[in-house]
């Protein structure tokens, strides 16, 4: 499923792109909706979208800051994304009574929808270059670091103008590694509720076996509703339905929030990636989901708590598989060594731009060992359980929000702060069980690899086992309470000084030793990583000029296409599936395991006509942070809800090839059949049809 | 589809394998009846077959002298097969008129069942092992020709000894390169009458694309009926029916006639076969692929003419690509590097052994080299249309013919001879413009390849351009007369001596030199394979032991598996497909093309049971000539009809991969379900199920 961990980007962030090259190929590229690639739809397609078009397709379309996105589907802020993207909603709006991931959910009414506990959606209002401004406050004395500060000084101060001067979310994205800086202004939503979610069986059929390939047959959607004092919003710019969807060769786009891609990257970059990165990131997320899997065996109840987590954890493992495979791939490696050796060689064939840019590869390459050398004991050092990363955010908080605005960490600034905050006092439910248990793992871990004597681990371990540790701080914590935590908040640095809390007490006393690694980290690594991969990028401007698309940074793109079929294992993958295939896989595994069908697709089978068309394919370039796309034809309607990339799209991250990529999306007829069929919900798929709701 | 083309063998048999270890692995084997896998059906499955099952599945199998299986089904001599087994005989029943191959047929009653032009049906009666006569006709201080003349002269021997005693079709079968000789003798029959047949969109649904893979949606059947003496025969030995088919786990044998393997081959034969062979075999079927489909589209009635051909060519290319990507596949050489050199290793270990069979890796080395080096221009001069073969075997009848038998080729020994004079008089109709296209083409490529001075580019052209050469071989002819043929044949030396037929003057002309190619090819190649190889086999007997099969030589060979799935694609491929799967899967396509299904299937879906198992997939290890087998429980009931293997079964041909090798098969419900509900056929329905016909 292609939605977007954030957690992803902490293993990313050291591994700086640089940009060229495979804009020219065919179908290729996420693009800003600043440069969309009008030539290339000219050339190719003979379609120029208007100003208007790509106004009204940008403000349909919507962030989710869970990982994912969406799109307006109605004048009465109907948003429509995939279950998977709504589900970690689903699951904190559910308990040991009702789970709605697995039975899904349908509000007759508006006085039926659910409030999302923590969702926060972003609309992207407007886009200002404010390269000028940010390239203007760093000096060429500078050391990497000096520029780092220099740079988050800068960011902090514009975003913070725009957010008191329009009251929008904003924020400062950085392309084509730091050769442009971008303040975008976000609409932020945060009343979202529940209309419609399916049985997790239909949304997510097949289930980890068959996610990332096609062909499918998933109806991975979920219906949110926006709501703005406590009334629906006024969507004008939303898409209209289109109950045909798109046929086979015609075009279609994806407008959405792709979350990273590491396509420009040296070659070095890749090694690592490929030699160490990938093996360590899929072997520690196995280990997770051992756990995981382990505990869900308990009971149902267990069972639920984790199931989240271990989609998740299963997501991941195959997206990164795929990825890796990638890598391991020899010709794909092949083409990218020598993309890199052309690019240097050019640049070295120029005295000029030898001396601007040359050394940027070895300086890359030198970051690149010592984030090598370092990342797995960092890894270790990094707590990610629920109730310790509430206590560690907290103390965190404190001390970020003495200093002044432009010099604290990016989530403490005040254009940030209320997103912040909002995801820290969420009342979500908290499962100490399992966080203990990750907790005790994860402390295992990291003693068997820094060994007993390292300070963190005394300092963690205060003469315990890991096991007896994390059960002393999960059962003494207080953390769990969002009260409890907007107490602490509000109390500030004395409140924070004073808590006996334990999981406060070890954040506080792990915050000085954690600052200053991760000083070390900015000084070291993400200083050079930053200048160096910004003078390679430069350097391709220089040498090939500036036609491309930056790697994804999950803000807004627009990607292009065509629907359809592929060469697949031996045959072709068709464009689309039917609900006939649906049955078909079904029935192929006796209706069993990640193959059984909800009880209502059996029990009503005659009413759908099978033909309808259920999932298909398209060119279309995108990745993850890309689940909930809508698919938009030439006219601007809703044609399909991108939901996931097949398996051949995985290596993508580094290298898009038009012959097998493809993105994976429900059909716009399968909706509104199951909606008016088997869902009793005539009424929402009259709001989608533009009938008056 | 996983039918045998008897041209194959053509070039194939200088390749000649040696034997050993992959016997132990699982499911590995197509096991002859006197040697069937008890011991590995035992420990693996806890079930061994009793000698009467044995006997019972034996005497119910049928070899198609087309190049393919089958099996008696009823009492009263109904043969189910492949339709592309039938697929030769359909067409040259066919005409103009009526397409058999395209629209099927369905005989209501006995009367009107068509008989076919020239099948030949065999079923094995009885096996004898006649190694120590044959090994006692040799000594050792011949020479290698001198070892195949008389080798020649006791199997001809034993042969007509055999038919005289019996009246029974007499083989002599070599297995393990010549380390085993057993006399196999066939019941045989040849009129065989065509009873159904489904459109061809159906039994090749999917067409060239979907050929070769698996999820499929074939039912691909033909049933024919085997008279003797104007009647039904008895089939006493058939196969019970079982609606029910085989459920996923389900252990299941197959009973068929494997056309050849390669297995055992040293590694110095496959790298002849990965460098050389195979890349210009497929670009020569590539070749004539295009010319035959340049052809077809000069109208319906030249795409008629040209669509077995055609289909013929794209099986056979698909299937030799996959064997070829066997051979590409390092890992797949690496293990057949690291097989030969361990078995060399010991040979050599071992002082004995070294002496007694050390050299023949050598020789075995020479004698491909040779191969390789004359093989291109030998195919130059092998001229494979209809019109001129049948010209040369009355040449080459009238020549043998005058021999003693054991001195004969084969096919002109007492034994064969009927069978090779049902095939030459053969009442089929020939296309003189698609023979004088093709004639035309490889006159054409022969020129190309040998040069105009080439004493055979002289002789066939005789000063003509290759077109205008085919073109008054062809219209000059009456080869196409099945009286003719046999006028001449009868006639003898003498007729033969007179004719002014110009393909039989050619012939003429061409059989010295051909005789004498032939003879230099046994001294120097075919001789030296067959004591080389022998040797090799020899060699694996006394390091592993004799607990293995030999490679597929078109003889009756029993395989086992189990009914499961496998990993595909990043997913899991189901045990089985369903009806659902077949409409999903042409609507998927909009019902267009290879996808479009006949007319019966859109107007009467409704009838059908959608959930009904269409195709399933076992682990049984088959290959091309197993088109037709029966899929058999441990009862000895029929539960599916073989017609394929999956595109990872290809590389079988050189080693057999439980992970994902699958023999694909129609399940036995979905005959049944489509006879009695689209065919209006209960009458042979019933006649499958056991109500008296």
């Amino acid at each position: 499923m292609f939605c977007h961990s954030r957690k992803g980007l902490v293993w990313r962030i050291a591994l700086v792109a640089c940009l060229g090259f495979s804009a020219m190929r065919a179908d290729d590229g996420m693009w800003t909706f600043d440069n969309p690639p009008l030539k290339q739809l000219k050339e190719r397609y003979g379609f120029v979208p208007t100003q208007e078009w790509l106004d009204h397709v940008r403000l349909a379309s919507v962030r989710f800051m869970d990982g994912g996105s969406g799109a307006f589907v109605s004048p009465n802020g109907l948003v429509l994304t995939n279950h998977h993207v709504a589900r970690g909603q689903l699951q904190k709006m559910s308990s040991k009574q009702k789970d709605y991931v697995a039975d899904g959910f349908y509000a007759r009414t508006m006085q039926e929808e659910i409030k999302c506990p923590d969702l926060e959606l972003n609309v992207l209002v407007s886009m200002e270059d404010v390269t000028a401004r940010v390239h203007g406050a760093i000096t060429s004395d500078m050391s990497p670091k000096q520029a780092l500060d220099a740079r988050k000084a800068i960011t902090a101060r514009i975003s913070k103008e725009a957010k008191e001067k329009t009251g929008l979310r904003a924020d400062i994205v950085s392309l084509y590694q730091g050769n442009e800086y971008w303040l975008y202004c976000y609409k932020k939503y945060t009343d979202v509720r529940l209309v419609m979610a399916p049985e997790m069986g239909i949304a997510f059929f097949g289930g980890d076996a068959d996610n990332f390939t096609f062909p499918r047959h998933d109806i991975d959607m979920t219906f949110f509703r926006v709501y703005e004092d406590g009334k629906p919003v006024a969507s004008r710019h939303y898409l209209h339905w289109n109950n045909k969807g798109a046929g086979d060769g015609e075009l279609v786009f994806v407008s959405g929030h792709p979350g990273s891609t590491n396509r420009l990257q040296t070659y070095d970059q890749l090694l690592l990636q490929r030699d160490q990165t990938y093996p360590e990131r899929i072997k520690g997320l196995q280990r997770r989901l051992m756990l995981l899997r382990d505990y869900a065996k308990g009971g149902t109840e267990q069972a639920r708590q984790a199931s989240n987590q271990i989609f998740g954890l299963e997501n991941s493992i195959k997206a990164l598989s795929g990825e890796y495979a990638g890598l391991l791939d020899k010709e794909l490696m092949a083409k990218k060594a020598a993309e890199d050796k052309n690019l240097r060689d050019r640049v070295n064939a120029d005295p000029q731009l030898k001396e601007k840019y040359g050394w940027a590869w070895d300086s890359l390459r030198a970051a690149v060992n010592r984030d090598g050398a370092t990342a797995k004991a960092r890894g270790y050092k990094s707590i990610k359980v629920k109730l310790y990363t509430f206590a560690s955010q907290l103390v965190q908080a404190a001390e970020e929000l003495k200093k002044p605005n432009g010099e604290r960490l990016s989530q403490y600034q005040d254009a940030n702060l209320e997103s912040t905050k909002f995801r820290l006092f969420s009342p979500a439910p908290v499962y100490p069980g399992l966080d203990e248990l990750r907790l005790a793992d994860a402390l295992q871990e990291a003693l068997d690899g820094l060994g007993a004597d390292d300070p963190f681990i005394k300092t963690v371990l205060d003469g315990k086992s890991p096991a007896e540790a994390a059960r002393a701080l999960v059962e003494g914590t207080k953390m769990g309470d969002p009260a409890v935590r907007r107490k602490l908040f509000d109390g500030g640095e004395n409140a924070i000084a004073a808590s006996t809390d334990p999981m406060v007490v070890l954040a506080r006393r792990l915050a000085p030793t954690a600052k200053k690694e991760r000083e070390w980290s900015e000084r070291h690594i993400a200083g050079i990583t930053a200048r160096a991969g910004e003078k390679v990028a430069e350097a391709r401007f220089a040498v090939y000029g500036k036609n491309t698309n930056p790697d994804a940074t999950f803000t807004l793109r627009l990607s292009y296409g065509t629907v359809t079929g592929y060469p697949m294992n031996g045959t072709v993958a068709p464009p689309k599936t039917t609900f006939f295939g649906l049955f078909d896989r079904a029935y192929s595994f006796d209706n069993k395991g990640a193959y059984k069908l909800p009880q209502r697709y059996v029990d009503n089978m005659s009413r759908l006509d099978l033909s309808t068309p259920l999932d298909f394919v398209s060119t279309c370039d995108i990745i993850g942070g890309n689940s909930g796309s809508p698919v938009i034809n030439t006219k601007g309607e809703y044609v399909g809800l991108i939901f996931d990339g097949n398996i051949e799209s995985l290596p993508g991250r580094f290298l898009y090839s038009e012959t097998t990529n493809r993105a994976v999306a429900v059909h716009s007829a399968a909706i509104v059949e199951v909606l008016r069929k088997l869902y009793d919900a005539g009424v929402l798929a009259d709001e989608l049809e533009g009938n008056v709701l």
